[in-house]
């Protein structure tokens, strides 16, 4: 493809070699004379003086001599259709492979495509285009709407919904039953996990992530909600929509949270905690049992805090060996005789 | 079933309409006319008023006009006992799928399911009724006892000897290498990890949570221990009878942790660390390597230390800007002069 | 093998009974009359006098009457030596599983073992003596070198490059998408997840730990490092040679880390963290976006601290309600009325 025709393609405006041939996507540093770049930002314009890119996507007003560019406002959105154009995903052909082992009552949409070793359980249904890899297990009932993609060894327990374009990474588990015990006669009774998982469209769910059905409720993550590798999310937790959490965070059981939530690494979020919209948890809070965050409060620390309010505190943390001699100090000449806080 | 014959069956008195049809269970929000919910807990018997349940299960001595009740001492574990009647889990019929790979030298006792795909080595011993689900893979000489339930993708190493009516969820992997390394000539270099895993009954182990085997002992998961989802045991490690240990805690090598211990989300325990019986850990602490928790102790924090203590320290850590001004201005105050804690 | 076989074997000295057969290795604790053990240091040592193991291997200088002593510099060093000796891998036979599906474009060296279930393929390149583990799925263009071990379960996506000698346990899941988006539009766009995983030589790699690949770049693991299970290394992540990493570490995108750097378990590493070589990260801290951890520097705590500050703080935190109390008295002193801090 030629720059030019990049250009189009994005509503961009070329400096330069109009007419050079793209042929890939690439970082700014490993960039090559056919391949597109975009630099967003100080630290990246500054770098992108030294790229060996053939193009390179940059912010309306840059200047940058000697480079091919193409000048439109937001360069890091620009590169992700540009991604698409030049480096579509290579979707296998749709077919069922020889060994998936499918159960005939299972109801399939055209264009699927089931993997070697997939095992699609009774009573499945599975939308239009969508993709299940090598070794997925859908056990029954299961139902997975249209344009999904499961990677290889993913598996889905009984009764779970899924939306479409759900993209689900390997390993990761649905469904599996909620951590709920009563304690009685000296041991831990299991209590009934009965409900179900609801995942909405347009979510992402990362590698070895697992998320556990309703025990008598529903386990629900809302549409467009983007959840990173290896997070555990427990029964009954309901999450709304176009959240982002990243890896390793655990979500306890009947938490809720809200809309535009951001939550980072390894946080801890206990039973039936309430995050209201917009709110953003630091990575390794911990947010202790039934706590109520309000929409948009930024929290840090375990047990969590305002953000400034943690890093007003953590500032004097490192005074303290000063403080506490300080004060020993004063106390001596209070009262008149050495002692000790 | 009728509401007279699940109040015999749970040795509770009834309150309403004895004749009504329930046919399933839900949560109290929603719970329809024929369904079974239960209330225990002041919120929860607020909030029964407003239910649409068929029958409610509650306390002695609670009133709740125009709801049908069944009276009795524990509502939530006689929900347990009414959920096994109502809505008894769905076994596969017993058999071997004809994807299986079973190696002649196994021994499967009767009524054992082995679904599609899964992988039984040479020399794997396999105890009644027991479900080996789609693509679970048990290595040689695995022993299996009776009960069992091994989700999807299971994987069990080599050895590793399990009892009865342990619940195994999908992605788990047991009996993997120890992390145990030497350091020479410039690298790490594995220490052998020939020891086993022994899993005693009535043990459940959560989704794609690893277990390692020992070094040159075992480790040992102990009697009606519960382990939640994406939990890492690393080897050696002893866990006593009827322990809780919730998601994401990290288990270092070598630890000991007794009888009825409680450990929440998140926990890490350190090298050779000594928890003793009934002792709570608060999610997201740290025990430092070797450290000893007495019986009973309850700690939070890292480094962990009791409870109560840890409150108090941090009602005082918000303090901390204003205590360190007070400070300032007393230094001032006493010596004459401006003068910077 | 008799005792004075395996100290020409190990280079050491013998002290008692040279003859006795030696047929396994054991702990300590455990082994019996012809069972090989080792003792470093001084509790091992101590403890060694109530052993029941037919030989045991002590540091030079150790006297320990009526037990078969083996003396040489580094006793734990040489039980991996012996281990390799008396009980080596039992490798199963080479050969394709009549269940693996392989591609006929894959490229498969001499006696590379396929087991069931397993999914190679296309253009998948596998080098001499690897082993490939039941149902372990390899995605196109993957390639793989000699001498590996790839445990059941575990995921390769397309073109990720594996070196010489890799250990993967099971489970663990390479080369998936990086957690990157941009948000937009009210909703969070994916950004082009296009780049590579290269694992080097001589890596292992825990079970359940998830390596994303490059978006742009590639994401990098040095010759001879090690990471235990349920590991989470995001996208563009480079990892440098013989590092080790503890169990539930996080690694956020485009972190660096250096050489014969220490990470404990439970560590939180943010987005462009730059760690330099041989640092040591303790478990459970927080290393916030684009810090950089100085050559050799041990932290601890979130946000991280140098070790020794960590320590001296942490010791005055739970003299804080003392110390506050201190400041209340001076302070009402000082104004001559009460007045709380």
């Amino acid at each position: 493809m030629k720059v030019k025709e990049l250009a189009r393609l994005l509503n961009g405006q070329v400096s330069g070699d109009e007419d050079r041939d793209i042929t890939g996507i690439a970082g700014l540093e490993n960039a090559g004379p056919h391949e597109l770049a975009f630099a967003e930002g100080e630290q990246a314009l500054r770098g992108a003086g030294r790229s060996r890119a053939g193009c390179i996507l940059v912010p309306l007003g840059t200047t940058l001599g000697g480079h091919t560019l193409i000048l439109l406002s937001h360069p890091k959105i620009a590169l992700i259709r540009a991604a698409e154009v030049l480096m579509p995903p290579q979707a296998p052909p749709p077919g069922l492979d020889a060994t998936a082992v499918v159960d005939p009552s299972a109801v399939l949409a055209s264009d699927v495509r089931v993997g070697p070793h997939a095992v699609v359980a009774e009573n499945v249904t599975v939308g239009a285009r969508t993709f299940i890899g090598p070794g997925v297990s859908l056990a029954r009932g299961v139902t997975i709407g249209a344009d999904c993609v499961l990677y290889a060894h993913v598996t889905i327990y009984s009764k779970v919904r899924i939306g479409d374009r759900v993209v689900i990474h390997s390993g990761a588990v649905i469904g599996s039953d909620g951590f709920g015990y009563v304690f009685a006669d000296g041991r831990h009774k299991k209590f009934p996990q009965l409900g179900q998982v609801i995942v909405e469209n347009d979510v992402d769910i990362g590698g070895n992530t697992t998320i556990d059905r309703g025990s008598l409720g529903d386990t629900i993550i809302g549409e467009g909600t983007k959840i990173d590798n290896l997070v555990q999310i427990a029964h009954n937790v309901r999450i709304g929509r176009h959240c982002v959490i990243a890896a390793l965070t655990g979500i306890s059981g009947s938490a809720e949270i809200g809309n535009y939530v951001v939550i980072g690494g390894q946080v801890g979020i206990g039973d039936k905690v309430r995050i209201q919209d917009q709110a953003v948890i630091g990575a390794q809070a911990g947010i202790p049992t039934g706590k109520v965050v309000r929409r948009g409060n930024r929290m840090w620390g375990t047990p969590a805090r305002p953000f400034s309010e943690f890093k007003k505190t953590y500032a004097q943390m490192k005074n303290l060996p000063r403080l506490a001699k300080k004060v020993n100090e004063l106390s001596r000449r209070a009262s008149g005789k050495a002692k000790k806080v």
